[in-house]
């Protein structure tokens, strides 16, 4: 019955995602719009864009913290902040999440990931937050992690940011609906109402 | 019959901030709170921080402008994007608009200087804008701009850009609510609903 389609572009490391990644299975539910949800490595365009979030600001990385502690109470999240960042290996966590979304279960491990890192302070991407998530969610973590190093999945990830770079994307969460770009948790209301009204237009 | 008040710090240089200076007065009248303004030179705080928000990220560039569109067209304010950006004269809209606050006309001097830079693509603190805005709302450009290039201006200026650097402001729009920041046009509804939470407490 899903009215409508929007792509979920995300890297595991952004800290204002944890806000969209904790939102969207009851948005899904409550608006009948299905979100794909799209994996890749931010950290390599930005590099590209020799942008590097927070770092050497402290006092928007403060901020960041508070807004997205607010946020959270507002929308009923528990999270205890901050939390360690920036990751040294969300790489890790986002070949793991695309291993899961081609299996099913992605958006239950991302999911898993963000609460150990921002509820329990278990840097994502990492042990024993890999594995800790894997097992909160049924999957074997020898089994995944193996996968998740495999040269295939490497490449997958490699065109996924790919993609993502030639459709603008340069921030995470980032919501696509059809040519639109919506870029961040902030967002998700706008890209909900223009998936709709597109649904109206077609 | 204001149920409280909330700080609106901004500089006459920044984008978003528009949408805020075109919002203000519906949600002043529509909520009962009532809103200080108060203009600072940010580009003083973002030359400490070597922020140069946009500047050399043309991807960003183009989605502010489209984000913006968007957001203008979902509260009914006209718009003709984008619009001469970054300014060079930004400081002698900010020392006009607080030589208006003083005097009373200090917002609808900011409307009108943000109309024209953002519907006719005037630059805002360069002519024919400057005294255009003074006239549109009868003002004598003479007697203002001799006011605004005062030394006791400027100190004025500095002080307050001090205040709002001593606040932990880093951004404009910026809205404060007791001790709590909100920074972006994004989070004039958090604000809000903190400004009437805050009053339920006390």
């Amino acid at each position: 019955m899903a009215k409508g389609r929007i792509d979920f572009w995300f890297t595991t490391g952004s800290t204002y995602t944890f806000l969209s990644v904790m939102r969207l299975a009851d948005i899904e539910r409550a608006h009948g719009i299905s979100f794909r949800w799209r994996p890749f490595h931010l950290l390599l365009i930005l590099e590209e864009m020799k942008h590097r979030p927070f770092i050497d600001k402290p006092l928007k990385m403060q901020y960041m913290w508070r807004d997205i502690e607010r946020r959270a109470k507002m929308y009923g999240i528990p999270a205890k902040l901050p939390a360690p960042y920036p990751l040294k290996h969300s790489v890790t966590a986002n070949l793991v999440a695309i291993v899961g979304m081609r299996e099913g279960w992605g958006a239950d491990f991302v999911r898993a990931a963000y609460r150990r890192w921002f509820c329990q302070g278990e840097e994502s991407g990492a042990e024993p937050n890999l594995s800790g998530s894997l097992r909160d969610i049924g999957q074997d973590p020898a089994r995944v992690l193996a996968l998740a190093s495999s040269p295939d999945l490497n490449e997958l990830m490699l065109a996924e940011t790919d993609t993502a770079k030639k459709l603008g994307i340069f921030g995470s969460p980032t919501f696509v609906v059809g040519r639109e770009l919506f870029w961040g948790d902030d967002r998700l209301e706008d890209a909900l109402n223009w998936c709709k009204q597109s649904e109206v237009r077609h």
